[in-house]
């Protein structure tokens, strides 16, 4: 197994340019969003501990894990040195879990304040997901600021969960019904060295699935759990192959396994994972990087199946798959994880949240008509469209923190390495630190990527430096101080030695058409424009009505427009669509030559839905 | 008003030809092998009376109405000369249905023998339903075999409805929560000349939507009633103008309506009738004459919502809506309703038969990709798609006996007259005396349509003749003796006086493309291949797969090829689609010349789905 070491963001500084506008706004804007809707939903307060039947904002399962998100984004953010002032939040919160954690370690802020004698009684109660969340932020909390009070909280919660289901076995299930504590634990045995906590980790891993499905509350009847699909105690782990399920649920535990895989060298996790991956990148993946293609259960269901109109791609699966592919890299370095992290990270990722930063997308739309939420109307049952406008509050608020916490830690995904070699995955403008065998490396990127392709990489050490070619790019090339590189391709990477000057790598960013498996019946006949690594869309108000009828014509090309959206261009073409005017009321007519020219005005995907609620395609007709 | 008169099929006989074929073989299989499933399941045993608790087959509101429909196709095949031996099987269940029924008149084989003190009390279980079919049947039979008995019956039982709903009001619900009973009633007033049932119909159709929503049982909460759109009680009929709700059940109250319209001539009513019809003809209308986009309560949704994949499509639906349609030809001679008539025939109601005529589709898929079924095992919820293949018998079997009472009563729909006109509104082999007023006029056509489009037509009589020209075709001719006629256009009709020999009108049956609104999303792109009357389809048994993905060459025509589905010629075309080797195992790729070269066979849709389960679609790409 060729083991890499990870990179995190504290050793990564984002300068300039797309990365940095999006971290500063949320600094500035989406962190304190988020806050105020949680001090509005009584999130916070929830942690006096003194909520009693009858008071508003009761406390519930879904809620649970929600603060402790958005500690672990402000440690990420204080780390960056930003938002000082909500250190102080933090620690009041941490004082409120230290005093109300229980004298065992039990910690849950919705059983302790409803009904404490019910803990452990149902899978489905999100307990091991809290407290899982609940030592990430501990964690992170502790490595920002080294105070150690939620780290204290942290493990003896761990300790607990330990005792009761590893030495007691004392609980109704043996698994997580959601999973989640699985990757803490590992970042929990890493901050701490202490062995048992990874001996957890793998035992909530190694004991998944050998239980038959252990128990399905009858409240989660109505997702039919296909013989434990739905939260992936179908098999052992190690025989799964495929991704099942509730998305984020599936992810976090495929994350858990690929870390425990590097822990152990487990060649038999790590070829679940392989398969998992593969079968998400090549079968189950909308083109946006977003998972999940039924709201039912928020699940995969199969291979292909992947309706643009009633998709789910809920914005933590989203963040679920780059945790999974990042783990990936290293484990089995190949540039095909980092692309989809890229195709996540300019898409699926970055749909979630409002360009003003205040608004967010639980699911992601990847087509709108807002005739079609009529259908709604007729029944309760009937075909399920998602919302067409980012809201600044949910009930379950999942998303937002986790939006919050992975773009303060967005550095988490640029580097990694082996020995000898410093593999570049993702490209934005900043400066890093490197501490490698031979001594500390120091890596600067400029670029305005994915404005234009130009990456320029200055390397300060004695390294090979593995550049990621973009899977998307066709024309690129490669020069160090101008000359041309040499270098050897490596599983996607460019591997260069001895280099003496600054690499610049040049991707060619003409906009280009993608199609989808034929497999795909949605997408047959049908195309998506992208430019580098961004998907485009068009949108009602910029191109009127029935947009699922505009044909765009390729043979006049795509031009590159204006730079409307942080730096990213709009995209002109031609095209036509049908004049629904020549049909009158009919509904079926002889096929006639009625085309109407138009001219149509793409938006990057990511910047949907920020003007009212409107039309939008991604696939249209070449 | 202008009020024209119809010829029923008694005064039609179908001497050869297509529909010939279809009557023998619905006089041959369709009848007995629905009386086999009815035996089986014990629908005729029900009508014994002495069902009890814990015997098989217990009865069931779904099940009412079924025998009855099935004696109603008897009555009309022994009015063609057809199946004598089927008078035996009915006179012993109207034998059973005399002694059976209660004094005071009321009559449900279901709660008769499960709990009779609960008549009247739940305004979903049919009871209004079931008495409307058996009057049908009454009167089918008597005027089948002058036998009165049943008719007896019937009256006493509508005798019974007028007491409990318009003199004593003591029924919990004031009008049908499934109608049908109002155009039986109309029926009944025709064959006995009792204005009492001319006035209960108008008593139900009046009352609908004055009472709110009614009552609406809980077991029905499912379906969303849309404050009574479910089952149209949202407003009074004369103030509804779009097809709302469960679908059979909308137009068998549009038929009602449509028959009081003409017999009162009540002018809101026609308006009402005028625009629902054209709201369903211009917005709410599947190619094939299928009605009803969602299996959620059956029912209609919104304009231009005709998924294909999920269609539902119900058997019965399109039997109802070709009895809208005839109505709607004796208040509002218009083709629009013979072409809506035609298109039904030929697709949406051959299709609910197997060619064998012995299985049944409940639903009628507008497109099937096996593939996708597997999405129904992740949720219960999740998209709903129909069956693929024709059922023998369904537990809810109102679709089998609708369909042998329409075939064997196909005359009904070919002519109508005024005091001084025939009206040729379909085109099949066949000899008629229709009585008008300056003496009986004799019309006899000899065609093989749809195998050709040649129809020759002598008629006897000093009468105008207006003929039909179909909406679906641009060119045609129509002479005299080999002349050119001379006739004038009106509202779809070519009316020729003083004809001196046969006419002979010539349709060019040559294929042609269909194309959607743009405003079906669903269609979008895509065409439909048609010649004359008849939608065509791919299936994969012949086309092999990703139907979806296919493009048809239009430029290169399309030839009709050999006889294969009951005189209907298949069609041979060529297109392309993309290779799905050429992709791998990747999901997304950059658009490539990937072209396929492929000979495409169409066979007639209504022929789908004969030879084992395979993936079908009617829209492909020009």
């Amino acid at each position: 197994m060729e083991k890499h070491t990870f990179i995190p963001f504290s050793q990564v500084k984002i300068t300039d340019g797309f990365w940095k506008m999006r971290q500063e706004l949320n600094a500035d804007t989406t962190i304190y969003a988020v806050k105020k809707r949680f001090e509005e939903t009584g999130r916070f307060s929830a942690y006096q501990g003194h909520w009693r039947e009858g008071m508003p904002h009761k406390p519930y399962f879904l809620l649970t894990g929600d603060i402790e998100k958005w500690m672990e984004s402000v440690a990420y953010l204080l780390k960056n040195g930003k938002c000082k002032e909500l250190e102080a939040v933090c620690d009041e919160v941490i004082d409120l879990i230290e005093r109300n954690q229980f004298p065992d370690g039990y910690f849950n802020m919705w059983l302790m304040q409803t009904d404490p004698t019910r803990r452990w009684t149902n899978r489905d109660w999100h307990e091991l997901y809290a407290i899982g969340h609940l030592i990430e932020a501990a964690v992170a909390y502790y490595e920002a600021t080294g105070k150690d009070k939620l780290l204290r909280c942290a493990c003896k919660a761990a300790d607990h969960v330990e005792k009761v289901f590893v030495e007691e076995k004392s609980c109704a299930f043996f698994t997580p019904g959601h999973e989640e504590i699985e990757l803490a634990l590992v970042k929990l045995y890493h901050c701490t060295g202490n062995e048992k906590y990874l001996a957890l980790s793998r035992h909530f891993i190694n004991e998944r699935g050998m239980h038959g499905e252990e128990r399905i509350p009858a409240d989660y009847g109505r997702f039919v759990s296909q013989n434990g699909r739905y939260d992936q105690t179908h098999a052992p782990v190690r025989e799964q192959d495929t991704a099942e399920g509730h998305a984020v649920r599936a992810l976090y535990l495929y994350s858990g396994m690929a870390d425990l895989a590097r822990e152990d060298e487990d060649q038999g996790l790590l070829k679940a994972c392989q398969k998992i991956f593969d079968n998400i990148m090549n079968c189950r993946m909308y083109i946006s990087g977003g998972v999940g293609s039924t709201y039912r259960g928020e699940a995969f269901t199969i291979d292909y199946d992947l309706p643009n109109l009633t998709a789910y791609t809920e914005s933590c699966a989203a963040i679920a798959l780059m945790l999974f592919a990042r783990r990936m890299l290293l484990v089995d370095p190949d540039s095909k994880y980092a692309d989809v992290i890229e195709k996540v990270l300019y898409n699926g990722f970055l749909s979630s949240t409002s360009l003003k930063g205040d608004a967010f997308f639980y699911e992601n739309p990847l087509e709108i008509d807002p005739k079609q939420t009529g259908k709604e109307k007729f029944a309760v049952e009937s075909a399920r469209m998602p919302i067409m406008e980012r809201a600044k509050v949910f009930y379950t608020s999942c998303c937002p923190p986790n939006i919050t916490r992975t773009m303060a830690s967005i550095g988490d995904y640029l580097y990694t390495c082996s020995a000898d070699t410093l593999y570049i995955h993702q490209f934005m403008n900043s400066d890093a630190v490197i501490p490698m065998e031979k001594g500390d490396v120091k890596v600067r990127q400029c670029t305005d990527y994915p404005l234009t392709g130009d990456i320029r990489i200055a390397v300060e050490g004695d390294v090979k430096v593995a550049v990621r070619i973009p899977g998307w790019c066709e024309k690129w090339s490669l020069t160090v101080d101008g000359k041309p590189a040499v270098y050897t391709m490596n599983r996607g990477y460019a591997v260069l030695e001895n280099i003496q000057g600054e690499i610049c790598l040049q991707l060619d960013m003409a906009p280009y058409a993608v199609e989808a498996n034929p497999y795909v019946q949605d997408d047959a006949g049908r195309i998506a424009i992208c430019r580098g690594p961004v998907v485009y869309c068009l949108e009602g108000v910029d191109n009127g009505f029935n947009l699922r009828d505009i044909h765009v014509n390729m043979d006049q090309g795509i031009e590159v427009g204006g730079t409307d959206f942080c730096g990213i261009p709009v995209l002109e073409a031609k095209g036509w669509q049908r004049d629904e005017q020549a049909f009158g009321n009919s509904l079926y007519r002889r096929m006639k030559d009625n085309r109407k020219d138009i001219s149509l005005h793409f938006v990057p995907y990511f910047a949907f839905a920020n003007r009212g609620v409107t039309e939008m395609v991604i696939w249209v007709m070449p």
